[in-house]
């Protein structure tokens, strides 16, 4: 089971789980999910579609019935607008975990992938950022939300003998992006190329990871890790700085617009200035990043411009 | 207001604060708190006594309208029994310290001090353990629901302007002491002095915290602690084995049973066999606890004794 299969990352995972054999069932309640993203697993014989929410106990467990694995990728996976509605990011994200964490207990089923976040560092004080980094201090009810659920699966392993993997990802980026800042950028360029409102100084350092590698590192950390849970980073072995973004995307556009900065060094309540995390536990399991950060820019940026229907479609 | 005002580090609190010439507000659902515990704090012109339930988002919020600071004490606090009841910990602990926000952030009140655990280290790797010890995993329900409820805490102070302070427990002794092993312990050489049964192989190492001495911490760093969220482990600077703890018991009670032990090198699944938190941060603000973990062992047994109606009502 893919939860949030209908999602950018969920529905790449299940095209890739298809891909290798496996049957697959995703469920979704299509808040942000898409059923287009669906298109080319609808045709499969091994696939089976589960409208539903997580916060749906009964539904859940009805659907993973048949299933070994569980990755659980469905979330509100908007850190930036936590404060507008604390609930959302409680139950969507800590609620909805313990609701699948229920479901596969009933289900008898053992084995969890979970997407978490970098977010959960918070503002780390150690770069890159190592899985076992100090204790963090949570700045976003998202990176809380998230914590709560790797908690609550590593207390399931402890209790109940739960066995698999929790990822912090760091932001993806690549087809089916919908989501995030070369979403705006790209939207707003197309809008009116002559000028770019950026958010905090430009000077924020993040890490993206192109959804292919993300997938792969995935995959490879359940089929290579055995018995109790295991904490991975996945992100590059790079960051870049928002005003590197800027100008690979401008540069690809052929736009030369005035960059307006919103101001200070962070773009919102909670926005983490400097992302990037240590990926040495996961490359020690061969897995390497195929795509750089600026290459995953460029492959998204393609993908949106290819897909207009969708950049109209979240206005 | 003090949440779990009835339960018993909340009444201890509830007293100091009425002692100290606070107005107090205790909100309690008496699901473990005691009424008897609230006794002297009933003939005081300055306390009130809301029955109510975290989970009561509507009452709590009006029950706090007039309050300044919360000290929310209200919990599962039962770390051993989360398996049979995982949703306890979710509800109990995370969803009502949600609550305990949302209502803070309704009746516009900023500030909170917070009863957490040492148990959300998990099985720390470094003694004494430091609030900034290497990311934790954590082994127990009980655990994971008071790290989500501590990055609530540090989420709205990022987010929403909280102020306050952290405090991670060991376990807490002392008068109105109702619930752990010393309590076990003499409940069953009342009723048996010939045998004693006890989990694990006694060599488990913890630690303990006098209940007056804990009081004198939280209102000494909330005094002290300005702006942003502190976090502060409270405990004292030594820990026990189990058997150690026996030995003073025995002694005490003069009593030499057979001690007979379940094995392995914790009591139950998620027990933590080594519990040392390093105070050095709240020291730093000059505080120093009153009795040693020997002295809080007899002066819990010597409390429990002078009440049989207690022993018995938790049968």
């Amino acid at each position: 089971m893919v939860t949030g299969g209908a999602g950018f990352v969920g529905s790449s995972l299940v095209d890739r789980l298809l891909e290798d054999g496996h049957a697959v069932v995703a469920y979704d309640n299509f808040s942000t999910g898409q059923r287009a993203f669906l298109a080319n697993a609808l045709t499969h014989p091994s696939f089976t579609l589960v409208e539903g929410d997580t916060l749906d106990l009964a539904a859940l467990t009805r659907a993973l019935r048949d299933c070994d694995v569980v990755f659980h990728l469905a979330a509100n996976a908007d850190v930036r607008y936590g404060t507008d509605q604390p609930r959302r990011d409680l139950e969507q994200n800590t609620i909805a975990t313990f609701n699948v964490l229920e479901a596969m207990r009933a289900a008898r089923i053992r084995r969890i992938a979970f997407a978490s976040s970098g977010s959960v560092y918070g503002e780390a004080h150690v770069f890159p950022t190592p899985e076992d980094a100090p204790f963090p201090v949570q700045t976003s009810l998202y990176g809380a939300s998230k914590l709560a659920g790797e908690a609550l699966i590593e207390a399931y392993g402890s209790g109940f003998g739960f066995e698999g993997c929790i990822f912090r990802f760091v932001s993806i980026l690549g087809e089916r992006y919908t989501h995030g800042h070369v979403f705006d950028f790209y939207r707003s360029l197309r809008d009116d190329p002559t000028r770019l409102q950026v958010l905090g100084n430009g000077r924020q350092r993040k890490s993206y990871l192109y959804v292919g590698d993300c997938v792969d590192g995935m995959l490879l950390a359940m089929a290579k890790t055995r018995r109790a849970i295991e904490i991975y980073n996945l992100g590059t072995n790079e960051y870049c700085e928002v005003n590197d973004s800027i100008a690979w995307i401008t540069a690809r556009l052929g736009v030369s617009p005035r960059i307006e900065y919103g101001g200070g060094d962070r773009g919102w309540v909670g926005d983490n200035p400097f992302i990037f995390l240590d990926t040495a536990r996961i490359s020690g399991l061969g897995w390497r990043p195929r795509l750089t950060i600026r290459e995953g820019v460029i492959r998204t940026l393609d993908y949106l411009q290819r897909h207009p229907a969708l950049v109209e479609a979240r206005r």
